[in-house]
């Protein structure tokens, strides 16, 4: 038999899996990206995730039993020590036992995790949070996700993931994100309730090169499409995203005087489309808000990883859970 | 030589200061409270704190070597690893080696923690937390103070502590509490911000028990003095406690969605003076603004130690920073 001298990080996306083969220093040695096809229900998508996972091996030219680990980022709320994704809405999933079926099939350890805890984990490990005491992520996109590396572990709940950030409330009322309370960060702030402004502004002719690249429909109207349409002049564009930012501001700010981390990572397409208008615009709320005892306790960055922050993350967590022989993760 | 078998705990306020000496269970051997007198300085501050530990131990009849160590809760800034108060306005003192002076008085381990984070922690070993994985403290007082014992452990800033739930913004806009932001919670929900508007209600005429009780002059609007307004009929003051309560509940249901603790603890004089009405209106808006699947994993409880939360939490935590070997608390 062979040495274990690999890890396999995996992503589970709503619409996209990504598996990638890493050696014992993280170097990657192969990867393979396909479509999830959640519709076709929880049998068949573990078969699928193993088969993604088989396909990044080839490539990788790495036998299966050199695998020591695989890690799992998943969305959804999960049973993380028995490693069951217990609800996807966005695959239709329900109680999928991915870390016994992955046990199973490849005779190693699997850890699964929220998968932007893994994120800030890969930051925390390899990105802009590099081995820092407290960590803390916010990521914004179609919602806001949020997860904290502190001491070293990702900070969690009892049975599942926790740093929701997106429904931290920032304003006494407001409007709501779907069925949520108002005033919450999502609510506010998401791409999701910034491209409903701005196809509002485009509608009354205040954002007239997003109205040309993207008419008034918000599921046209994502991160690349908004940073074109302010390099462009809309000014409008540019006061929205810079009004929602500064509500993140406002919830960092919180978060600051509430975990007291050393780094807080901004991610997410809309911070990878346009870091300074975006990472300065969190700044200046985050510091109005921010205790001043703690203003030089904390640095505020973008996120440096990219596409690859959960699934390196992944892998990389799987390690920490085989080092530390954490039982209950 | 005797053996070491006592603990104690120092709680160190702006007015009291506060020895209790515990035998290997924590049960009682003896006390002291003396006034603080933080004017007279650092150098005779600790020679006080000296003092009143001697006459305690008197009164207990334990020689001073039989103590282990001795765990002191303080408020203000700290250096928690060096043990100094680095501030404490409220004393006027700066820089004051407290750890380093208690161990070379009493040849044992000393470790000074924020009185709010041994409050709580202290409500994890014996309270209203007990032994929960994730417990959370709120104590709205003149101010908010706020303390986390995640697994085990006083949850930390890098030198200082951290939790400073007062500062959490709960609104967009608002008023401000001193220097601070707009709209955090201490500025709307504190006792001060709830004496503040009582003294409003009573000069209108609105809350005739207490202008009777207390005049208009909001320093004497106190805890005790507010309950016994409601329990005369001043349905104006219940409304306004009731409010703020309502803004602690928004800013417990972010914590709960961020931290997801298992147990959140409200301790404090206006808890204490009104548990249920205040109890009820917090976790009504904390349900609100919590997710629903966090619904059925934590509850919110009153404290259950009383005045002697801290004291007694300074003298567990030092017996776990001993028993542990925590170097960096």
């Amino acid at each position: 038999m062979s040495e274990k001298d690999c890890w396999v990080g995996f992503d589970l996306g709503g619409t996209k899996m990504l598996a990638v083969v890493y050696d014992e220093k993280f170097k990657q040695l192969g990867r393979k990206r396909r479509r999830t096809k959640g519709h076709e229900g929880v049998k068949a998508g573990l078969d699928r995730i193993i088969e993604t996972i088989e396909l990044a091996l080839e490539e990788a030219e790495v036998a299966p039993d050199r695998v020591r680990g695989i890690g799992v980022g998943c969305p959804g709320p999960l049973d993380l020590d028995a490693g069951v994704i217990l609800e996807a809405p966005n695959l239709g999933w329900e109680n999928a036992p991915l870390k016994k079926t992955l046990e199973k099939h490849f005779g190693c350890i699997a850890a699964i995790a929220n998968d932007v805890d893994v994120g800030v984990y890969g930051e925390y490990r390899f990105g802009a949070g590099k081995k820092a005491r407290c960590v803390v992520g916010v990521f914004p996109g179609t919602g806001i996700g949020g997860g904290c590396v502190y001491q070293g572990n990702i900070f969690r709940g009892r049975m599942t993931s926790c740093m929701e950030v997106g429904f931290m409330k920032v304003m006494a009322d407001g409007p709501r994100a779907g069925l949520g309370p108002p005033g919450t960060l999502e609510a506010v702030a998401s791409r999701l309730a910034i491209s409903a402004q701005c196809a509002q502004a485009a509608f009354r002719g205040q954002a007239p090169n997003l109205r040309k690249a993207a008419g008034t429909d918000l599921s046209n109207i994502r991160s690349g499409i908004l940073a074109a349409a302010i390099e462009a002049g809309d000014k409008e564009v540019e006061r929205i995203v810079r009004d929602a930012a500064g509500y993140i501001g406002y919830a960092v700010g919180s978060l600051v005087n509430v975990l007291a981390p050393d780094v807080v990572v901004l991610g997410g397409g809309l911070v990878e489309a346009l870091p300074e208008l975006y990472v300065t615009a969190v700044r200046k709320k985050a510091l109005q808000t921010a205790l001043p005892s703690y203003h030089k306790t904390f640095e505020i960055v973008p996120a440096k990883l990219g596409d690859d922050t959960s699934v390196l993350g992944a892998a990389a967590w799987v390690e920490h859970v085989c080092e530390e022989d954490i039982k209950s993760i």
